[in-house]
């Protein structure tokens, strides 16, 4: 293909975003240059950039098994100049493939350049979220699902073991509750962790949820909780957490949702409850990055090298991977199915487990012996 | 050996006390009986016991690899009537051997337990603080050591490459520092994380933090500081974070100071701060225990199985076990040498690395691109 092609990432970063990283550099071999833009958009506006096909193969290798983004990312929002700083920046280099890795705020920036220039503009899907539309799930959901399902089940062990009455375990995730569900994913018993799951695709009030735990209590003695660390109460705020910039979903990922809870059902029901919040961890923690995860990144990279303009590579339920137009895709999100949401709001359905099982492998269930 | 035996765990469970159980179990196949008190202390006053010695030996072998406390633990002060009513009960029951598992404060109880009674009364060693006197390390310790030295790496790579200014990590211990400065143990590189280390041992002022923060941050853009939850500032209080029972230390665990901490670097430096909280996690998770914590917690269980009245197992460097009675480690604290902390106490000296690294293991530095 003619010209040269450029690579950049955007939003946080995932445990297998380098693995579609290293399949978009294996996919351009044929090509002259493909820069990697060090730290997402700003390291395009700084022409910060990486040469990633000299880079040694047995290094690429071992990058791409490692969690976080091994060329940077950012969460910086384009301002109107930017797009044809960038543009002027790209004639210069003669850069004119675009490939942008994220989720569907990064597919939206694609799809503008892509609308408004000659560029072969591509999107490979990136997101623990798992929200983006079309694709059947996302790089990096798995690995993050599979993070938060053992660590329920160890914080469940941990809470059985020596039970404090009430726990909640803060989740990653703003408005789409795929990874909270996860956390249902090591349960088998009836008394295993979490009694209670909550979803921020349903708003709750600090009544029903001390009403559950209570119910919880009574039975089991024991309440371990999985909540967002985005989810709202009946009001649409975030139980008096604290909030750096109500205005923006992303920097509400600051908060401490978790223990501000625990303090509330502490004061509402009389019962002792703490919080932990694994937080930054659940995304890029490299020993939970599963194998089918890795493998699925690598390939929507590959594919993407490839991909006609103006598309994003999405992923079938058996890891094929599709291409989808760009509009199809950005600023939509596709939150958890309201069906899959237990009529109580406080547990999830077992279609939601048919669906995730097969992603996240299974497992492991300890065996107790009482 | 004549007469019954029982079992307990006292204090917060490790990823490798049923190691210990199982050791002991196995240790004591020629006794008629061994029970386990369910859920500690308050499982021997209901006599809630287990008969461990006929509990399938596949089930126990599989139960020797699970985090947390198999038979279940609790953190139950013995009040002066108690003593009498567990040894009627030992009594009633021709128990003659107490096995407990747990902390220098479970071993305070067993030492009282073994000076005013013929009970042959043994100390199996079981902390993730590493803070029990005498041996050169305790059953658990190297697991969470590991958690968090991991946990540190990948955190900082993520904030390596989305870089938000300061990322606080609030790591398990509250007033040995033997935990938070095994976050150092990923480090090879002047840039990884963490990049400041504070230790409970030596109270620290935030002006003196936050001089630091500015201080790393001007260097690299991006700072990330592990912490204990028990952490004081220079006037012994918890930097306003929320404390349960401020005269129990055991119970500021449910605080919330790694968020408090950021949210006051934030309003006096003016940069962004955000914290991670894996706790109780960084205890029993599973995925990070490793093979040779879980060895010797299992050597720790054996050999209590034959070992002389009044004495607590303990470990040499090489994983031997050896004995040491009981008064020699009941209530003695021992905390991180204070000349293994750097002058400036915001970090560790290689001293403790060449301690620590030959227990926790090599711990994976990935790659970079830049």
């Amino acid at each position: 293909m003619k010209g040269n092609a450029l690579v950049a990432h955007g939003g946080g970063p995932t445990a297998v975003i380098n693995a579609s990283l290293v399949g978009l550099v294996d996919g351009c071999r044929g090509m002259t240059t493909l820069y990697g833009a060090r730290g997402g958009i700003k390291g395009i506006l700084e022409e910060n950039f990486i040469d990633l096909l000299s880079v040694d193969r047995a290094l690429l290798a071992s990058v791409r098994d490692t969690p976080a983004s091994a060329i940077g990312s950012s969460r910086q929002k384009l301002a109107e100049a930017d797009y044809e700083r960038i543009l002027a920046i790209f004639r210069k280099r003669d850069i004119r493939h675009f490939f942008y890795t994220g989720g569907n705020g990064s597919m939206d920036t694609a799809l503008r350049f892509s609308n408004s220039s000659d560029l072969r503009v591509i999107g490979i899907p990136k997101t623990i979220d798992n929200d983006l539309a079309v694709t059947d799930h996302t790089p990096g959901y798995p690995s993050t699902a599979r993070f938060f399902a053992e660590a329920a089940r160890d914080i469940g062990e941990d809470n059985r073991s020596l039970p404090s009455p009430v726990c909640v375990l803060e989740v990653l995730g703003r408005n789409a509750g795929w990874v909270v569900a996860a956390t249902c994913l090591a349960r088998k018993g009836e008394d295993d962790a979490p009694h209670l799951i909550y979803f921020p695709e349903r708003r709750v009030s600090l009544e029903t949820i001390c009403g559950d735990v209570e119910r919880v209590y009574r039975r089991l003695g024991r309440v371990v909780i999985a909540v967002c660390e985005g989810q709202l109460d009946e009001q649409g705020l975030a139980f008096g957490a604290d909030v750096d910039r109500p205005a923006s979903a992303v920097h509400r990922l600051s908060s401490n949702l978790g223990h501000t809870l625990a303090r509330l059902i502490t004061e509402k029901t009389g019962l002792r409850a703490r919080a932990e919040k694994p937080g930054l961890l659940g995304r890029s923690c490299g020993p939970f990055a599963t194998e089918l995860d890795r493998r699925e990144a690598y390939e929507c990279g590959l594919a993407a090298a490839s991909a006609e303009r103006g598309m994003m590579v999405a992923l079938r339920r058996d890891s094929r991977t599709f291409l989808t137009p760009l509009e199809t895709v950005a600023r939509k999100e596709r939150l958890l199915p309201l069906e899959w949401i237990a009529p109580e709001g406080n547990d999830i359905l077992p279609a939601f487990a048919e669906y995730a099982r097969p992603l996240v492998g299974e497992i492991v269930h300890y065996p107790h012996l009482y």
